[in-house]
Protein backbone atom coordinates (compact mmCIF):
# COMPACT_ATOMS: atom_id res chain seq x y z
CA UNK A 1 0.00 0.00 0.00
CA UNK A 2 2.58 2.50 1.13
CA UNK A 3 3.83 4.61 -1.82
CA UNK A 4 6.53 6.27 -0.68
CA UNK A 5 9.39 5.44 1.45
CA UNK A 6 8.94 4.71 5.10
CA UNK A 7 10.22 7.04 7.40
CA UNK A 8 12.88 5.67 9.70
CA UNK A 9 12.11 4.52 12.94
CA UNK A 10 14.87 5.66 15.41
CA UNK A 11 13.48 3.48 18.38
CA UNK A 12 12.86 0.71 16.50
CA UNK A 13 16.14 0.26 13.92
CA UNK A 14 15.10 -3.34 13.06
CA UNK A 15 11.10 -3.05 12.89
CA UNK A 16 11.94 -2.95 8.78
CA UNK A 17 13.35 -6.72 9.41
CA UNK A 18 10.30 -8.25 11.14
CA UNK A 19 7.99 -7.90 14.22
CA UNK A 20 9.93 -7.48 17.50
CA UNK A 21 9.58 -9.63 20.54
CA UNK A 22 7.82 -12.51 18.59
CA UNK A 23 8.98 -16.08 18.55
CA UNK A 24 8.50 -16.96 15.44
CA UNK A 25 10.56 -14.09 14.62
CA UNK A 26 12.36 -15.04 11.31
CA UNK A 27 9.30 -17.12 9.45
CA UNK A 28 7.22 -14.17 9.97
CA UNK A 29 9.72 -11.54 8.92
CA UNK A 30 10.18 -13.25 5.84
CA UNK A 31 6.31 -13.46 5.63
CA UNK A 32 5.79 -10.16 6.50
CA UNK A 33 8.57 -8.49 3.46
CA UNK A 34 5.69 -9.82 0.94
CA UNK A 35 2.64 -9.36 2.89
CA UNK A 36 2.97 -6.44 5.52
CA UNK A 37 0.63 -3.70 5.08
CA UNK A 38 -0.73 -0.40 6.31
CA UNK A 39 -3.73 -0.50 7.88
CA UNK A 40 -5.44 3.30 8.78
CA UNK A 41 -8.20 5.05 10.27
CA UNK A 42 -9.55 4.84 13.45
CA UNK A 43 -12.62 1.82 13.33
CA UNK A 44 -10.24 -0.28 11.74
CA UNK A 45 -6.70 0.11 13.27
CA UNK A 46 -8.77 -0.02 17.22
CA UNK A 47 -10.66 -2.82 15.97
CA UNK A 48 -7.34 -4.60 14.71
CA UNK A 49 -5.30 -3.27 18.10
CA UNK A 50 -8.67 -5.27 19.74
CA UNK A 51 -8.43 -8.39 17.65
CA UNK A 52 -5.66 -10.95 19.49
CA UNK A 53 -5.62 -13.10 15.91
CA UNK A 54 -4.37 -9.59 14.46
CA UNK A 55 -0.20 -9.37 14.13
CA UNK A 56 0.84 -5.90 13.60
CA UNK A 57 4.45 -4.27 14.05
CA UNK A 58 4.33 -0.73 14.07
CA UNK A 59 1.70 1.77 14.86
CA UNK A 60 2.18 5.42 14.17
CA UNK A 61 -0.14 7.73 15.89
CA UNK A 62 -0.63 11.31 15.77
CA UNK A 63 -0.29 13.42 19.23
CA UNK A 64 -4.13 14.50 18.54
CA UNK A 65 -5.35 10.91 17.83
CA UNK A 66 -3.20 9.50 20.92
CA UNK A 67 -4.86 11.90 23.68
CA UNK A 68 -8.37 11.52 21.65
CA UNK A 69 -7.96 7.47 21.69
CA UNK A 70 -6.11 7.34 25.05
CA UNK A 71 -8.61 5.84 27.42
CA UNK A 72 -9.33 2.77 24.58
CA UNK A 73 -5.45 2.99 23.71
CA UNK A 74 -4.17 2.16 27.05
CA UNK A 75 -5.84 -1.32 27.79
CA UNK A 76 -4.71 -1.82 24.23
CA UNK A 77 -1.29 -1.09 24.15
CA UNK A 78 -1.08 -3.20 27.44
CA UNK A 79 -0.75 -7.15 27.65
CA UNK A 80 -0.09 -9.24 24.14
CA UNK A 81 0.44 -5.48 22.42
CA UNK A 82 3.39 -4.78 24.97
CA UNK A 83 6.12 -5.19 22.78
CA UNK A 84 4.28 -3.02 20.03
CA UNK A 85 6.55 -0.47 18.77
CA UNK A 86 4.77 2.77 18.78
CA UNK A 87 5.23 6.58 18.12
CA UNK A 88 4.25 9.75 17.72
CA UNK A 89 4.53 11.40 14.51
CA UNK A 90 3.08 14.14 12.66
CA UNK A 91 0.29 14.00 10.14
CA UNK A 92 2.59 14.24 7.22
CA UNK A 93 4.82 11.98 8.45
CA UNK A 94 2.05 9.12 8.72
CA UNK A 95 0.54 10.29 5.68
CA UNK A 96 3.83 9.46 4.07
CA UNK A 97 3.71 5.73 4.55
CA UNK A 98 -0.03 5.60 3.24
CA UNK A 99 -1.60 6.25 -0.40
CA UNK A 100 -2.01 9.80 -0.73
CA UNK A 101 -5.94 9.48 -0.73
CA UNK A 102 -5.78 7.71 2.69
CA UNK A 103 -8.03 9.35 5.47
CA UNK A 104 -5.93 8.37 8.36
CA UNK A 105 -8.13 10.00 11.20
CA UNK A 106 -4.19 10.20 12.62
CA UNK A 107 -3.61 6.16 13.32
CA UNK A 108 -1.84 3.52 10.99
CA UNK A 109 -1.50 0.27 12.14
CA UNK A 110 1.35 -1.87 10.16
CA UNK A 111 -0.16 -5.23 10.12
CA UNK A 112 0.38 -9.01 8.62
CA UNK A 113 -2.72 -10.29 6.90
CA UNK A 114 -4.69 -12.48 9.11
CA UNK A 115 -4.81 -16.19 8.97
CA UNK A 116 -7.54 -17.81 6.65
CA UNK A 117 -10.34 -19.46 8.36
CA UNK A 118 -11.22 -22.59 7.67
CA UNK A 119 -14.84 -21.33 5.70
CA UNK A 120 -15.54 -25.62 6.52
CA UNK A 121 -16.30 -25.17 9.90
CA UNK A 122 -18.35 -21.99 10.09
CA UNK A 123 -21.06 -22.99 12.38
CA UNK A 124 -23.62 -20.67 13.41
CA UNK A 125 -23.85 -19.64 17.06
CA UNK A 126 -26.88 -21.41 18.98
CA UNK A 127 -30.08 -19.17 19.03
CA UNK A 128 -28.90 -16.82 16.55
CA UNK A 129 -31.59 -17.26 14.24
CA UNK A 130 -30.62 -17.21 10.18
CA UNK A 131 -27.68 -18.19 9.72
CA UNK A 132 -26.26 -16.34 6.33
CA UNK A 133 -23.03 -16.37 4.67
CA UNK A 134 -21.93 -13.44 1.88
CA UNK A 135 -20.30 -14.92 -1.34
CA UNK A 136 -18.93 -12.55 -4.03
CA UNK A 137 -18.32 -13.61 -7.21
CA UNK A 138 -15.54 -11.62 -8.66
CA UNK A 139 -16.47 -8.47 -6.80
CA UNK A 140 -13.02 -6.52 -7.28
CA UNK A 141 -13.33 -3.11 -5.94
CA UNK A 142 -11.83 -3.17 -2.65
CA UNK A 143 -13.97 -0.37 -1.20
CA UNK A 144 -16.92 -2.57 -1.99
CA UNK A 145 -15.89 -5.43 -0.47
CA UNK A 146 -14.92 -3.47 2.87
CA UNK A 147 -18.32 -2.29 2.69
CA UNK A 148 -20.71 -5.33 2.34
CA UNK A 149 -17.93 -6.81 5.26
CA UNK A 150 -19.18 -3.65 7.49
CA UNK A 151 -22.83 -4.85 6.60
CA UNK A 152 -22.51 -8.41 6.89
CA UNK A 153 -20.84 -7.30 10.72
CA UNK A 154 -23.95 -4.68 11.14
CA UNK A 155 -26.68 -7.60 10.37
CA UNK A 156 -24.72 -10.54 11.91
CA UNK A 157 -24.01 -12.64 8.82
CA UNK A 158 -21.29 -15.57 9.82
CA UNK A 159 -18.52 -14.79 6.44
CA UNK A 160 -17.69 -13.00 3.37
CA UNK A 161 -16.39 -15.59 1.13
CA UNK A 162 -14.56 -14.56 -2.16
CA UNK A 163 -12.46 -15.82 -4.96
CA UNK A 164 -8.76 -16.28 -4.36
CA UNK A 165 -8.31 -14.52 -7.99
CA UNK A 166 -9.98 -11.14 -9.17
CA UNK A 167 -11.16 -10.36 -5.82
CA UNK A 168 -9.20 -7.41 -3.94
CA UNK A 169 -6.59 -9.14 -0.56
CA UNK A 170 -6.54 -7.15 2.16
CA UNK A 171 -5.83 -3.94 1.98
CA UNK A 172 -5.56 -0.53 4.03
CA UNK A 173 -8.29 0.73 1.95
CA UNK A 174 -10.47 -2.62 2.31
CA UNK A 175 -10.35 -2.35 6.23
CA UNK A 176 -10.99 1.57 6.08
CA UNK A 177 -13.79 0.92 4.17
CA UNK A 178 -15.02 -2.25 6.42
CA UNK A 179 -15.02 0.07 9.59
CA UNK A 180 -13.44 -2.67 11.89
CA UNK A 181 -15.49 -5.87 10.46
CA UNK A 182 -12.38 -6.85 8.73
CA UNK A 183 -11.50 -8.21 12.49
CA UNK A 184 -14.69 -9.72 13.24
CA UNK A 185 -15.92 -10.79 10.06
CA UNK A 186 -14.23 -13.55 8.55
CA UNK A 187 -13.17 -13.09 5.10
CA UNK A 188 -12.36 -16.08 2.87
CA UNK A 189 -10.49 -16.38 -0.24
CA UNK A 190 -11.62 -19.85 -1.78
CA UNK A 191 -9.72 -21.16 -5.05
CA UNK A 192 -13.23 -22.09 -6.55
CA UNK A 193 -16.36 -20.45 -5.35
CA UNK A 194 -18.61 -23.32 -7.34
CA UNK A 195 -16.69 -25.88 -5.18
CA UNK A 196 -17.27 -24.26 -2.23
CA UNK A 197 -21.22 -23.34 -2.85
CA UNK A 198 -21.44 -27.09 -3.14
CA UNK A 199 -19.91 -27.82 -0.17
CA UNK A 200 -22.22 -25.39 1.76
CA UNK A 201 -25.76 -27.06 -0.40
CA UNK A 202 -23.64 -30.20 1.40
CA UNK A 203 -24.40 -28.49 4.67
CA UNK A 204 -27.96 -27.77 4.54
CA UNK A 205 -27.52 -23.87 3.10
CA UNK A 206 -29.95 -22.64 0.28
CA UNK A 207 -27.60 -20.73 -1.89
CA UNK A 208 -29.58 -17.49 -3.00
CA UNK A 209 -28.89 -15.42 -5.72
CA UNK A 210 -29.11 -11.91 -6.32
CA UNK A 211 -30.40 -10.99 -10.29
CA UNK A 212 -32.21 -8.49 -12.08
CA UNK A 213 -33.98 -10.54 -13.96
CA UNK A 214 -35.03 -13.16 -11.45
CA UNK A 215 -38.80 -13.31 -11.19
CA UNK A 216 -39.25 -13.34 -7.64
CA UNK A 217 -38.65 -10.44 -5.15
CA UNK A 218 -36.40 -11.41 -2.21
CA UNK A 219 -38.64 -10.01 0.05
CA UNK A 220 -41.45 -12.83 -1.66
CA UNK A 221 -38.82 -15.85 -1.22
CA UNK A 222 -38.17 -17.76 2.08
CA UNK A 223 -34.70 -19.52 1.95
CA UNK A 224 -34.94 -21.46 5.15
CA UNK A 225 -33.09 -20.98 8.12
CA UNK A 226 -28.90 -21.64 6.88
CA UNK A 227 -28.35 -19.36 3.57
CA UNK A 228 -25.62 -18.72 0.95
CA UNK A 229 -26.21 -15.13 -0.37
CA UNK A 230 -24.67 -14.86 -3.71
CA UNK A 231 -23.63 -11.47 -5.43
CA UNK A 232 -22.06 -11.25 -8.68
CA UNK A 233 -19.85 -7.80 -10.02
CA UNK A 234 -21.97 -5.04 -10.96
CA UNK A 235 -22.57 -5.28 -15.02
CA UNK A 236 -21.36 -8.78 -15.51
CA UNK A 237 -23.45 -10.57 -12.85
CA UNK A 238 -23.03 -13.91 -11.82
CA UNK A 239 -20.72 -16.16 -14.14
CA UNK A 240 -22.76 -19.23 -15.12
CA UNK A 241 -20.65 -21.53 -12.73
CA UNK A 242 -21.95 -19.57 -10.20
CA UNK A 243 -25.40 -19.01 -11.25
CA UNK A 244 -25.84 -22.79 -11.47
CA UNK A 245 -25.08 -23.29 -7.87
CA UNK A 246 -28.22 -21.60 -6.67
CA UNK A 247 -31.27 -22.81 -5.31
CA UNK A 248 -32.53 -19.62 -6.06
CA UNK A 249 -32.87 -16.51 -7.74
CA UNK A 250 -34.46 -13.06 -6.69
CA UNK A 251 -34.45 -9.78 -7.27
CA UNK A 252 -34.81 -6.20 -5.53
CA UNK A 253 -37.65 -4.13 -6.27
CA UNK A 254 -35.41 -1.39 -8.45
CA UNK A 255 -37.16 0.49 -11.41
CA UNK A 256 -35.54 1.75 -14.44
CA UNK A 257 -33.79 3.80 -15.79
CA UNK A 258 -31.25 3.11 -12.76
CA UNK A 259 -32.04 -0.48 -11.63
CA UNK A 260 -29.61 -1.94 -10.42
CA UNK A 261 -28.20 -0.94 -6.39
CA UNK A 262 -24.17 -0.51 -6.25
CA UNK A 263 -23.03 -3.77 -4.64
CA UNK A 264 -22.72 -3.09 -1.80
CA UNK A 265 -25.74 -0.79 -1.03
CA UNK A 266 -27.49 -4.40 -2.79
CA UNK A 267 -25.50 -6.13 -0.20
CA UNK A 268 -26.74 -4.50 2.85
CA UNK A 269 -30.65 -4.28 1.56
CA UNK A 270 -30.60 -8.47 0.98
CA UNK A 271 -28.72 -8.65 4.58
CA UNK A 272 -31.71 -6.99 5.96
CA UNK A 273 -34.54 -9.14 4.31
CA UNK A 274 -32.45 -11.74 5.00
CA UNK A 275 -31.51 -11.10 9.06
CA UNK A 276 -34.76 -9.62 10.84
CA UNK A 277 -35.23 -6.24 9.52
CA UNK A 278 -36.88 -5.96 13.46
CA UNK A 279 -34.17 -7.90 14.50
CA UNK A 280 -31.60 -8.36 16.79
CA UNK B 1 -11.92 18.57 -11.41
CA UNK B 2 -9.35 18.30 -14.26
CA UNK B 3 -5.99 18.56 -12.24
CA UNK B 4 -3.73 18.70 -15.57
CA UNK B 5 -3.52 20.61 -18.47
CA UNK B 6 -6.48 20.27 -20.97
CA UNK B 7 -5.31 19.24 -24.72
CA UNK B 8 -6.20 21.39 -27.36
CA UNK B 9 -8.75 20.46 -29.93
CA UNK B 10 -8.13 21.09 -33.26
CA UNK B 11 -11.82 20.76 -34.46
CA UNK B 12 -12.74 23.81 -31.50
CA UNK B 13 -10.34 26.33 -31.05
CA UNK B 14 -13.45 28.22 -29.47
CA UNK B 15 -14.61 25.24 -26.88
CA UNK B 16 -12.40 26.33 -23.98
CA UNK B 17 -14.63 29.60 -23.69
CA UNK B 18 -18.43 28.54 -24.07
CA UNK B 19 -20.57 26.55 -25.43
CA UNK B 20 -20.78 26.24 -29.89
CA UNK B 21 -24.16 27.42 -31.49
CA UNK B 22 -25.42 28.29 -27.93
CA UNK B 23 -28.29 31.19 -28.06
CA UNK B 24 -27.18 32.41 -24.60
CA UNK B 25 -23.59 31.70 -25.69
CA UNK B 26 -22.02 34.92 -23.81
CA UNK B 27 -23.74 34.09 -20.28
CA UNK B 28 -23.34 30.61 -20.30
CA UNK B 29 -19.40 31.10 -21.26
CA UNK B 30 -19.14 33.52 -17.92
CA UNK B 31 -20.91 30.40 -15.86
CA UNK B 32 -19.07 28.10 -17.80
CA UNK B 33 -15.75 29.39 -17.29
CA UNK B 34 -16.71 28.84 -12.95
CA UNK B 35 -18.19 25.88 -13.49
CA UNK B 36 -17.88 23.43 -15.92
CA UNK B 37 -16.58 19.95 -15.06
CA UNK B 38 -16.02 16.76 -16.61
CA UNK B 39 -18.45 13.61 -16.38
CA UNK B 40 -16.55 10.38 -16.91
CA UNK B 41 -17.68 6.86 -17.25
CA UNK B 42 -20.70 5.14 -19.01
CA UNK B 43 -23.51 5.13 -17.09
CA UNK B 44 -22.90 9.11 -16.11
CA UNK B 45 -22.48 10.17 -19.52
CA UNK B 46 -24.77 8.55 -21.30
CA UNK B 47 -27.63 9.30 -18.97
CA UNK B 48 -26.21 12.79 -19.25
CA UNK B 49 -26.53 12.88 -23.13
CA UNK B 50 -29.72 11.88 -22.44
CA UNK B 51 -31.25 14.26 -20.42
CA UNK B 52 -32.26 17.52 -22.25
CA UNK B 53 -31.64 19.65 -19.19
CA UNK B 54 -27.78 18.76 -19.47
CA UNK B 55 -25.73 21.46 -21.11
CA UNK B 56 -22.61 20.32 -22.15
CA UNK B 57 -19.78 21.58 -24.75
CA UNK B 58 -17.54 18.75 -25.33
CA UNK B 59 -17.32 15.08 -25.36
CA UNK B 60 -14.87 12.91 -25.98
CA UNK B 61 -14.47 8.93 -26.62
CA UNK B 62 -11.89 6.26 -26.90
CA UNK B 63 -12.11 4.54 -30.54
CA UNK B 64 -13.32 1.31 -28.26
CA UNK B 65 -15.97 3.36 -26.39
CA UNK B 66 -17.17 4.86 -29.61
CA UNK B 67 -17.72 1.39 -31.15
CA UNK B 68 -19.42 0.23 -28.37
CA UNK B 69 -21.99 2.33 -27.69
CA UNK B 70 -22.34 3.39 -31.38
CA UNK B 71 -26.51 2.40 -31.30
CA UNK B 72 -26.71 4.22 -28.24
CA UNK B 73 -24.99 7.35 -28.92
CA UNK B 74 -26.10 7.77 -32.34
CA UNK B 75 -29.18 8.85 -31.95
CA UNK B 76 -27.94 10.86 -28.90
CA UNK B 77 -25.36 12.70 -30.87
CA UNK B 78 -28.18 14.51 -33.72
CA UNK B 79 -31.10 16.34 -32.13
CA UNK B 80 -30.09 18.96 -29.57
CA UNK B 81 -26.67 17.74 -29.68
CA UNK B 82 -25.77 18.33 -33.28
CA UNK B 83 -23.61 20.88 -32.32
CA UNK B 84 -21.79 19.34 -29.82
CA UNK B 85 -17.87 19.08 -29.75
CA UNK B 86 -16.91 15.58 -29.95
CA UNK B 87 -13.63 13.74 -30.83
CA UNK B 88 -11.81 10.30 -30.21
CA UNK B 89 -8.96 9.88 -27.76
CA UNK B 90 -6.83 7.82 -26.54
CA UNK B 91 -6.97 6.63 -22.98
CA UNK B 92 -4.34 8.67 -22.22
CA UNK B 93 -5.59 11.26 -23.96
CA UNK B 94 -8.90 11.45 -22.08
CA UNK B 95 -7.42 10.62 -18.83
CA UNK B 96 -5.52 13.25 -18.82
CA UNK B 97 -8.64 15.52 -18.41
CA UNK B 98 -9.45 13.85 -15.18
CA UNK B 99 -8.67 12.81 -11.49
CA UNK B 100 -5.76 10.18 -11.83
CA UNK B 101 -8.13 7.65 -10.00
CA UNK B 102 -10.91 8.01 -12.13
CA UNK B 103 -12.39 5.18 -14.15
CA UNK B 104 -13.84 6.87 -17.13
CA UNK B 105 -14.15 3.45 -19.32
CA UNK B 106 -13.35 5.82 -22.34
CA UNK B 107 -16.10 8.27 -21.79
CA UNK B 108 -15.85 11.82 -20.74
CA UNK B 109 -18.40 14.81 -20.99
CA UNK B 110 -17.56 18.04 -20.25
CA UNK B 111 -20.81 19.83 -18.91
CA UNK B 112 -22.23 22.35 -16.57
CA UNK B 113 -24.04 21.77 -13.24
CA UNK B 114 -28.08 21.57 -13.64
CA UNK B 115 -29.88 24.28 -12.35
CA UNK B 116 -31.24 24.02 -9.57
CA UNK B 117 -35.10 22.84 -9.02
CA UNK B 118 -37.94 24.37 -7.95
CA UNK B 119 -37.74 21.45 -4.40
CA UNK B 120 -41.17 23.55 -3.11
CA UNK B 121 -42.50 22.15 -6.55
CA UNK B 122 -41.77 18.60 -6.19
CA UNK B 123 -44.77 16.22 -6.28
CA UNK B 124 -45.31 12.99 -6.46
CA UNK B 125 -47.21 11.51 -9.75
CA UNK B 126 -50.44 10.41 -9.40
CA UNK B 127 -50.86 6.72 -8.23
CA UNK B 128 -46.98 6.16 -7.46
CA UNK B 129 -47.48 5.11 -3.98
CA UNK B 130 -45.88 6.72 -1.11
CA UNK B 131 -43.41 9.49 -1.91
CA UNK B 132 -40.11 9.54 -0.12
CA UNK B 133 -37.79 12.55 -0.31
CA UNK B 134 -33.82 12.22 1.24
CA UNK B 135 -32.57 14.68 3.21
CA UNK B 136 -28.96 14.05 4.25
CA UNK B 137 -27.75 16.69 6.86
CA UNK B 138 -24.11 17.57 5.94
CA UNK B 139 -22.76 14.52 4.44
CA UNK B 140 -19.73 15.11 2.50
CA UNK B 141 -18.01 12.61 0.72
CA UNK B 142 -19.18 12.67 -2.76
CA UNK B 143 -19.00 8.89 -3.76
CA UNK B 144 -21.68 8.36 -0.25
CA UNK B 145 -24.22 11.37 -1.86
CA UNK B 146 -23.30 9.48 -5.41
CA UNK B 147 -24.15 6.50 -4.35
CA UNK B 148 -27.72 7.75 -2.45
CA UNK B 149 -28.50 9.08 -6.12
CA UNK B 150 -28.21 5.97 -6.84
CA UNK B 151 -30.42 4.11 -4.38
CA UNK B 152 -33.37 7.23 -4.59
CA UNK B 153 -33.60 6.68 -8.52
CA UNK B 154 -33.22 2.69 -8.03
CA UNK B 155 -36.33 2.77 -5.62
CA UNK B 156 -38.04 5.54 -6.75
CA UNK B 157 -37.39 8.63 -4.53
CA UNK B 158 -38.50 11.76 -5.61
CA UNK B 159 -35.39 13.93 -4.81
CA UNK B 160 -31.87 14.12 -3.11
CA UNK B 161 -31.81 17.44 -0.60
CA UNK B 162 -28.56 18.33 1.00
CA UNK B 163 -27.08 21.93 2.58
CA UNK B 164 -25.21 23.74 0.15
CA UNK B 165 -22.71 24.37 2.74
CA UNK B 166 -20.62 20.76 4.02
CA UNK B 167 -22.40 18.75 1.15
CA UNK B 168 -20.14 18.09 -2.54
CA UNK B 169 -21.18 20.08 -5.42
CA UNK B 170 -22.16 17.94 -8.88
CA UNK B 171 -18.71 16.65 -9.93
CA UNK B 172 -17.39 14.01 -11.87
CA UNK B 173 -16.99 11.57 -8.83
CA UNK B 174 -20.43 12.40 -7.42
CA UNK B 175 -22.04 11.21 -10.84
CA UNK B 176 -19.52 8.48 -11.06
CA UNK B 177 -21.21 6.85 -7.76
CA UNK B 178 -24.73 8.12 -8.95
CA UNK B 179 -24.37 5.55 -12.08
CA UNK B 180 -26.65 8.05 -13.94
CA UNK B 181 -29.26 9.06 -11.23
CA UNK B 182 -27.58 12.44 -10.90
CA UNK B 183 -30.03 12.78 -14.58
CA UNK B 184 -33.55 11.76 -13.43
CA UNK B 185 -33.39 12.32 -9.33
CA UNK B 186 -33.15 16.03 -8.69
CA UNK B 187 -30.03 16.91 -6.47
CA UNK B 188 -31.01 20.03 -4.32
CA UNK B 189 -28.80 22.05 -2.24
CA UNK B 190 -30.68 24.13 -0.02
CA UNK B 191 -29.27 26.88 2.24
CA UNK B 192 -31.02 25.99 5.48
CA UNK B 193 -31.78 22.40 5.43
CA UNK B 194 -33.93 22.81 9.02
CA UNK B 195 -36.50 25.29 7.04
CA UNK B 196 -36.90 23.07 4.28
CA UNK B 197 -37.98 20.19 6.53
CA UNK B 198 -40.56 22.77 8.27
CA UNK B 199 -41.87 23.40 4.36
CA UNK B 200 -42.11 20.02 3.74
CA UNK B 201 -43.66 19.23 6.88
CA UNK B 202 -46.16 22.62 6.01
CA UNK B 203 -47.10 20.10 3.09
CA UNK B 204 -48.15 17.00 5.08
CA UNK B 205 -44.52 14.92 4.74
CA UNK B 206 -43.72 13.13 7.80
CA UNK B 207 -39.95 13.26 8.50
CA UNK B 208 -38.51 10.70 9.68
CA UNK B 209 -34.90 10.54 10.80
CA UNK B 210 -32.74 7.60 11.29
CA UNK B 211 -30.21 7.71 14.61
CA UNK B 212 -28.89 4.34 16.37
CA UNK B 213 -30.12 5.55 19.73
CA UNK B 214 -33.81 5.83 18.55
CA UNK B 215 -36.32 2.98 20.32
CA UNK B 216 -38.20 1.89 17.36
CA UNK B 217 -36.98 -0.11 14.80
CA UNK B 218 -37.46 1.28 10.98
CA UNK B 219 -39.48 -1.57 9.96
CA UNK B 220 -42.44 -1.58 13.03
CA UNK B 221 -42.73 2.80 12.59
CA UNK B 222 -45.33 3.41 10.17
CA UNK B 223 -44.04 7.26 8.21
CA UNK B 224 -47.47 7.51 6.52
CA UNK B 225 -47.66 8.56 2.47
CA UNK B 226 -45.51 11.61 2.29
CA UNK B 227 -42.14 10.88 3.84
CA UNK B 228 -39.02 13.08 4.29
CA UNK B 229 -36.15 10.24 4.82
CA UNK B 230 -33.44 12.16 7.29
CA UNK B 231 -29.91 10.58 7.38
CA UNK B 232 -27.10 12.64 8.79
CA UNK B 233 -22.97 12.31 8.59
CA UNK B 234 -21.60 9.21 10.11
CA UNK B 235 -20.35 9.72 13.57
CA UNK B 236 -21.60 13.30 14.20
CA UNK B 237 -25.17 11.85 13.22
CA UNK B 238 -28.06 14.49 13.20
CA UNK B 239 -28.28 18.11 14.07
CA UNK B 240 -29.55 19.05 16.99
CA UNK B 241 -32.03 21.46 14.94
CA UNK B 242 -32.43 18.52 12.39
CA UNK B 243 -33.26 16.09 15.05
CA UNK B 244 -35.91 18.80 15.98
CA UNK B 245 -37.65 18.84 12.70
CA UNK B 246 -37.89 15.16 12.86
CA UNK B 247 -41.95 13.64 13.55
CA UNK B 248 -40.25 9.91 14.03
CA UNK B 249 -36.78 8.63 14.78
CA UNK B 250 -36.07 5.17 13.91
CA UNK B 251 -32.95 2.76 13.81
CA UNK B 252 -31.80 -0.01 11.69
CA UNK B 253 -31.64 -3.41 13.66
CA UNK B 254 -28.07 -3.38 13.32
CA UNK B 255 -25.68 -4.82 16.14
CA UNK B 256 -22.56 -3.96 18.39
CA UNK B 257 -19.25 -4.08 17.75
CA UNK B 258 -20.11 -2.37 14.24
CA UNK B 259 -22.90 -1.00 14.87
CA UNK B 260 -23.79 1.65 11.75
CA UNK B 261 -23.87 1.32 8.41
CA UNK B 262 -21.57 3.75 5.90
CA UNK B 263 -24.11 6.50 4.50
CA UNK B 264 -24.85 4.65 1.52
CA UNK B 265 -25.74 1.53 2.71
CA UNK B 266 -28.22 2.95 5.28
CA UNK B 267 -29.74 4.98 2.80
CA UNK B 268 -29.83 1.98 0.76
CA UNK B 269 -31.71 -0.32 3.54
CA UNK B 270 -34.11 2.84 4.56
CA UNK B 271 -35.30 3.31 0.95
CA UNK B 272 -36.01 -0.41 0.70
CA UNK B 273 -38.43 -0.58 3.51
CA UNK B 274 -40.21 2.83 3.14
CA UNK B 275 -40.84 2.37 -0.64
CA UNK B 276 -42.14 -1.22 -0.87
CA UNK B 277 -40.18 -4.33 -0.19
CA UNK B 278 -41.97 -6.55 -3.20
CA UNK B 279 -42.51 -3.37 -5.75
CA UNK B 280 -42.68 -1.72 -8.06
Amino acid sequence: MAKRKASRNPRSPAADRGPPGNRTGDRMADRGALDRYWLYGRHAVLAALENPRRRGDRLLLTAEAARRHEAQLKPLLGGARRELVHDTATRDELGAQLPETAVHQGLAFRVWPLAQPDWAALEPGPGDGRAVVVALDQVTDPQNVGAVLRSAAAFGALAVITTARHAPPESGALAKAASGALETVPYIQVGNLAQALDRFKAEGFWTLGLAGEADGALAECDPGPRVVLVLGAEGSGLRRLTRERCDLLARLPTRPPIDQLNISSAAAVALYELLGRTGP
